[in-house]
């Protein structure tokens, strides 16, 4: 049995979120049961990538995190496309048997057992401008699925309409850590890897989003931009 | 019984560190038993500036963090300076009782009992760069003092000098949540607040950090920029 992986590079830093800062290995799978209108990963989600996609056992991407690390534990980040439509559970045994830790990014529209394996589960409920519309019977079930391990919401925030929605949706869960983050509007085409970005919009929709939450006295939830963009830009791979 | 104290502002984000993105009032206390080469804070350290420090009673002082914040409870971030050679016992005793968190950042050159009854104390051991000399034994009694308040270790970086002696100092305390941070080589002179910074310089020290850290294949530390430089240079009061 194999995985669909669109790529494995690092360590570099995780660029968002809860374990901003973080070094980590990146594992991305393929393929996606959502097609966001913003996506920043279409390389990792459109079928028409898969020729580039590598068919490779838990045992082959194991092998390839552990020379990238140099044998020493980090953080393992399974991102995607939604890695939660393939199973990743040999691969975080594998891991964790050498001491290193697993995180994973997904939707929330399809609950694993294996979720509970994990040191960190993100899960990320889309906004109306991802075109994209969220079934929470199946995100809650990826909540409860996440048991012990570390659950926490990141919302993408584009406009006022997402703002409001997320006020909304957050509600939903009001125990988990909550993290709200800016959208880029300019995310790299898949066919060029080092396209510009309009880098003052982002500054600009993370100075707005800061200033909205702020002044709606809404002080659940950190905001952090996306880190990788603002230091490489949307360069790939780092 | 008054406190010193150079700037209260918010709600912003934390800019930096183990709470970054986190919504914060910021209190500023002027005094410091430190003169690092390249504070940041300079307004907020020297004697010079020392009569634009308002004495204020602890009242005063929650009267002025319960405004800014609408009376909703968020983390009040005591900065200075070095917040740690006056008396906060007091404000942070009325504001536990209204539910509001408190984080405290210190160089760690002076243990308070009352550390202890933050949320989280950030010990900032100062590199060589600054010029000034850690103190280990006072250091140590601060990690004692904070008790069941979480303590993270915070170390600023300008140079490979620093970066040797931050790899020794993080050893002094394995247990320790470690944070790298970039030095601002621009920060703000004390009597401009709008001053231009060299972003390329910062960003390209920042690069520079991760990818020292990470060829290494330290994977303890988080390592993380001044976000709000990042975002709004060096202006004062965000």
């Amino acid at each position: 049995m194999t995985l669909r992986i669109a790529e494995i590079f690092g360590p570099t830093i995780q660029g968002e979120g809860a374990l901003i800062g973080a070094p980590t290995v990146f594992v991305r799978a393929g393929g996606c049961d959502y097609r966001c209108a913003w996506c920043d990963s279409l390389h990792a989600v459109e079928s028409r990538f898969r020729n580039e996609w590598a068919p490779m056992t838990a045992a082959e991407v194991w092998a390839r995190v552990t020379a990238l690390s140099g044998g020493r534990p980090l953080t393992v980040s399974l991102s995607g496309g939604n890695p939660a439509i393939q199973d990743f559970a040999p691969l975080i045994a594998m891991g964790k048997a050498e001491g290193y830790r697993f995180a994973l990014e997904t939707q929330g529209s399809v609950a694993q057992d294996w979720f509970a394996a994990l040191d960190m589960l993100i899960l990320s409920p889309k906004p109306p401008s991802s075109g994209e519309v969220v079934d929470w019977v199946r995100f809650d079930a990826c909540v409860t699925a996440a048991d012990t391990a570390a659950a926490v919401m990141k919302i993408v925030i584009f406009d006022e309409a997402d703002y409001l929605w997320a006020r909304e949706a957050a509600e939903r869960h009001p125990d988990l850590p909550l993290y709200l983050q800016p959208g880029n509007h300019t995310p790299p085409p898949p066919e060029e890897e080092d396209a510009t970005i309009d880098m003052d919009g982002v500054l600009a929709r993370m100075e707005w989003l800061v200033e909205r939450t702020l002044a709606d006295g809404w002080f659940r939830p950190r905001i952090l931009p996306q880190l990788h963009v603002l230091i490489w830009g949307n360069k790939r791979g780092v």
